[in-house]
């Protein structure tokens, strides 16, 4: 738990904002929330119930009780004595704008603002702020009160002191607190979501495969993968003992052809040097057969647990 | 294990054709390997060494044995008395239609060819056989031993019949036999891997992050939801009790954002009834809040049995 943080304030109540709440309450935090929506205060109540279980089996902090939050109609009075406020208004910039002016013109000056936006660059988000130097992206990923991942984006106006608070609150929910060092749409998780989705309705919409085919596709393989190693490593793996440089001898040709509507970059020499010594410094210290026998003793474990929580064994487990 | 299969050839020993030697010898299997490589039966008695202790881990048949496996460098005598072919030599398709050929030449009239192709068109690599007919590609993930999907497309030649011979054998190797019902350049699940290998690559290409940064963007968030359930069921969550209707309300104008290089098909009603039906069938008899719940349930194990596992925790062990 951060030292300078006692209070967060979170600003719009829907699922994400739901989901940091749990988090944060988790986490001992006093915790107030506004949403000007009918029935918010009661469906946020509702969604903590939900929660509660979850966060109590990943472990509450000293202190932490769902008693420590308070809903109140009025952002003004909301944030008005709030050391730190999460931003989750629905994903339209005018709106978001609008929303942190006034989270602006009401906090206390050194509170630090986070936003949730999915896809919006932070230096747009903070350009008619009074103090846009406490103001930082942090977008989060659902559930959040159960996923680690937050991405943390500084706009230009954000000082790097701020950046680094921002951080060390979020490593302090238990969270993996990735600074995106450069701004750009979608920030870098929702562009590969993005890329994965995009893909998908167009299989769908030529009448390839429905939905479910589609996820089966995905999950069945390289979704279990996907838990443990990202795009690059498990590349990485699946070259052998040759690594990234086999699987880009082998497969660099395939960027030429039509395997997905995204076309591939150039393999420039650059591009293929970034990549393979990119891997090979995220290896660390770890030889490529340990990285693989983890893997492999990772993936024994997760099938034995996962074999009962896929759609189709709970759907024919309910029948 | 199928009852008019009793010995599998296996034709090209690389890291595929070795993860299937796996496979078929753990089912209980005879297995005779071929490739022509210099040192390649060294290498496939290493990779099954290496594989052995996790397939033993799954389960192994009866009568199973790393004993059965034999390897012979000439291929007409390996596929001479197969009652089931896989292939697995690179990606090249002149190379595959080579080796495919010969495979068709020497091997019964009546023993089934699959092709573990990532990305060619079954009707291209059937269109010079004698026996078209039993032909399939049979796309599976690595590590093949553990990984359970296998994607079935038949060519334009295959019969009905042998499609589902190919989907019993397969599905008696405890894999998830998906049935590709239209031929396309990377199947399904490749498209979708391709375009995150894509944008990921363009990512760091334009010097956004580094290859280690992506993983963790992927990793620590999206890719511990996609063990458990697709790119559709995911978005249908996070919509809350509005499902994938209220994600295309929220997130349907995204599509026209830069957020991936890749352009979304145009939002028709055609397309969006078809999404959001699709989920809907998919949830099958479990209400939002029973998926919700089994989602949350498996991510609280998840995360529980993965962190160990993360490529951080695992530098961090040994050092």
């Amino acid at each position: 738990m951060s030292e300078q943080v006692k209070k967060v304030a979170v600003v719009g109540t829907g699922v994400i904002g739901n989901g940091w709440i749990a988090r944060f309450l988790a986490h001992g935090y006093d915790v107030i929330a506004t949403d000007p929506a009918d029935g918010a205060e009661e469906r946020m109540r509702k969604a903590l119930d939900h929660a509660w279980s979850y966060v109590e089996e990943l472990g509450l902090a000293e202190g932490a009780s769902k008693e420590r939050l308070t809903f109140e109609q009025n952002l003004s009075k909301a944030v008005a004595d709030a050391d730190f406020i999460q931003e989750n208004v629905p994903e339209v910039e005018e709106l978001k704008q609008k929303v942190l002016q006034d989270i602006d013109k009401y906090a206390p000056a050194e509170a630090l603002i986070g936003s949730s936006t999915s896809g919006i660059m932070p230096s747009e988000l903070q350009e008619n702020l009074h103090h846009p130097e406490r103001f930082v992206v942090a977008h989060p990923f659902h559930p959040v009160y159960i996923l680690p991942l937050v991405e943390v984006v500084a706009g230009k106006y954000t000082t790097k002191e701020n950046v680094d608070k921002a951080r060390m609150f979020y490593e302090g929910l238990n969270m993996k607190a990735l600074l995106v060092r450069h701004e750009i749409e979608g920030h870098i998780a929702d562009r590969l979501i993005e890329a994965i989705w995009r893909e998908s309705l167009h299989i769908v919409n030529e009448g390839i495969a429905t939905t479910e085919e589609v996820d089966q596709a995905f999950t069945y393989g390289a979704g279990l993968r996907y838990a443990q190693y990202g795009p690059f490593l498990t590349f990485h793996l699946a070259g052998g003992e040759g690594g990234m440089r086999h699987m880009l001898k082998q497969f660099g040709p395939a960027l030429k052809k039509p395997w997905t509507k995204l076309e591939a970059p150039e393999l420039t020499d650059e591009l293929y040097n970034r990549v393979v010594s990119g891997c090979e410094d995220q290896a660390g210290e770890l030889s490529m057969s340990e990285l693989d026998q983890n893997r492999n003793e990772f993936l024994v474990r997760l099938l034995d647990l996962v074999k009962d929580y896929w759609p189709e064994a709970q759907d024919k487990a309910k029948q």
